[in-house]
């Protein structure tokens, strides 16, 4: 397994490698569903690169840039066994060089929900993948469902961009108690991350309305607001029920629907979502 | 030589030429200057492939869109001698469908000269251009120096963006008398064409000047602006004395600069340049 850091020297390792590559880009401290998805990557394709990369772009003024936990030698022994090729770790300056100017924005898709809480986020989202994808060259490239939105973005911008290149996003995968993993789970402190579990308990609570028959989105969306409001350390900042695909706010379900949220614990911000459908 | 519309049907003839591949991207009614890019990718890479897309996105409302000209058949019986492997003719539906909202957009370099007589234009040239770059996947594109700030912009956004391939920008191809070749000389009348020579006598006096010892950029731009408005059929727009990469006005000319221009001739818009420098 290469380590590699800058773009030159990635391109020429990733030069020799011929037959299919599968592309996973993160942020570096890697929980069970990165892992999931280079264990993805690693059944679908001949070769896998990793990108560690904390794209300061995505972060807003008053986020957690300069606290994100990062820990390379602790990613690296996760990845080694896995079987990736390359590990792309980039620095900002490499990424950003002095003169950098240019933006890719998705417009619609990025408006509601993170697009709120975040402004900018997705602008860094959007350019910062385009970027990778331009270096990597991948034939998959693989996202979690846990960020549903950044996955919907990422997919249409692939096909409004014509990169050439398949969106794969895989399932979001959960700590035994329903909490789905988060690089951002580490600084909940043992009450918080107690309660964090009320994310899940409200997305389940929601999804069994739905599976016996509700199709009102307003009250699966109350559903889970009224569960969220119990858990005193929980704050909700929002509970959404749209369209999978536009993300549109829904009144009635009638296709794949995203049921999403974002939840303060503490000073911890918590997103969750389930894709519930016909 | 192959003419293609559809995405993937040029994807599959694409993926059939191996080496190098030249690009030159065009909106069609191909002058002689087009030809001399085509000519030049020819000559330096393995397999050539030129497209032939009006693309709407860089018009403004008030501009010549719909009367802009069109011809293929004439495009084709020029291209067909210089020996392209692929012309490629996408349509609007394309290029553009249902729910299309992703955009790419150049912040610093698109702000002055035609991004502020055309606003909008360079996102719609950046964004068009990724898409090509992504579809047509080159080594090589070429621009003409003619479309100076887009082609600064190209440049920039190849850069900023990763893609891998070299922006070749060539020299701006002229008729006898001098007028830059566009297609847009076709709008113009008999004494509007030779009125028109007034932009390169223009260019070439304060190239006189500059060659002769005066570096002090306004002095430049007073010596443009007193020819053009000598001119009865020519109204200026802008005169721009900047520098060639950034393209801010310059006071003291030092390195690389741009000297560059916007004139209407009637209602038919003109632009022209030279590069002059140390």
């Amino acid at each position: 397994m290469k380590v590699l850091t800058g773009i030159d020297e990635f391109r020429g390792a990733r030069s020799s490698l011929g037959g299919s590559l599968g592309f996973v880009p993160t942020m570096g401290y890697l929980h069970e569903g990165h892992l999931s998805l280079i264990r993805k990557a690693r059944g679908d394709c001949s070769h896998v690169v990793v990108s560690i990369f904390v794209n300061p772009t995505q972060f807003g003024l008053n986020e957690d840039l300069s606290k994100y936990p990062r820990d390379l030698k602790r990613d690296l022994d996760l990845i080694q066994p896995l079987g990736a090729d390359i590990v792309w770790t980039p620095t900002p300056e490499i990424m950003y060089p002095g003169g950098f100017q240019t933006w890719v924005e998705v417009e619609r898709l990025t408006q509601g929900l993170e697009g709120t809480m975040r402004p900018g986020h997705f602008k860094g989202v959007a350019t910062v993948v385009a970027k990778l994808f331009n270096v990597v060259q991948p034939h998959k490239a693989y996202f979690g469902q846990k960020d549903a939105q950044q996955a919907a973005v990422i997919r249409q911008m692939a096909r409004d961009l014509n990169f050439p290149l398949e969106v794969v996003v895989c399932p979001t995968v959960r700590e035994a108690d329903g909490l789905a993993m988060s690089s951002r789970n580490k600084y909940l402190d043992a009450e918080e991350r107690k309660a964090a579990v009320v994310l899940f308990r409200a997305l389940s609570a929601a999804k069994s309305a739905f599976d016996a028959g509700e199709r009102n989105a307003e009250k699966l969306r109350q559903i889970v607001r009224n569960i969220l409001a119990a858990e005193p350390h929980a704050k909700t900042q929002y509970v959404s029920c749209a369209d999978y695909d536009t993300l549109e706010e829904l009144e009635l379900i009638k296709g794949n629907t995203l049921l999403s949220m974002a939840v303060m614990l503490g000073k911890t911000r918590l997103i969750d979502n389930f894709v519930i459908g016909p």
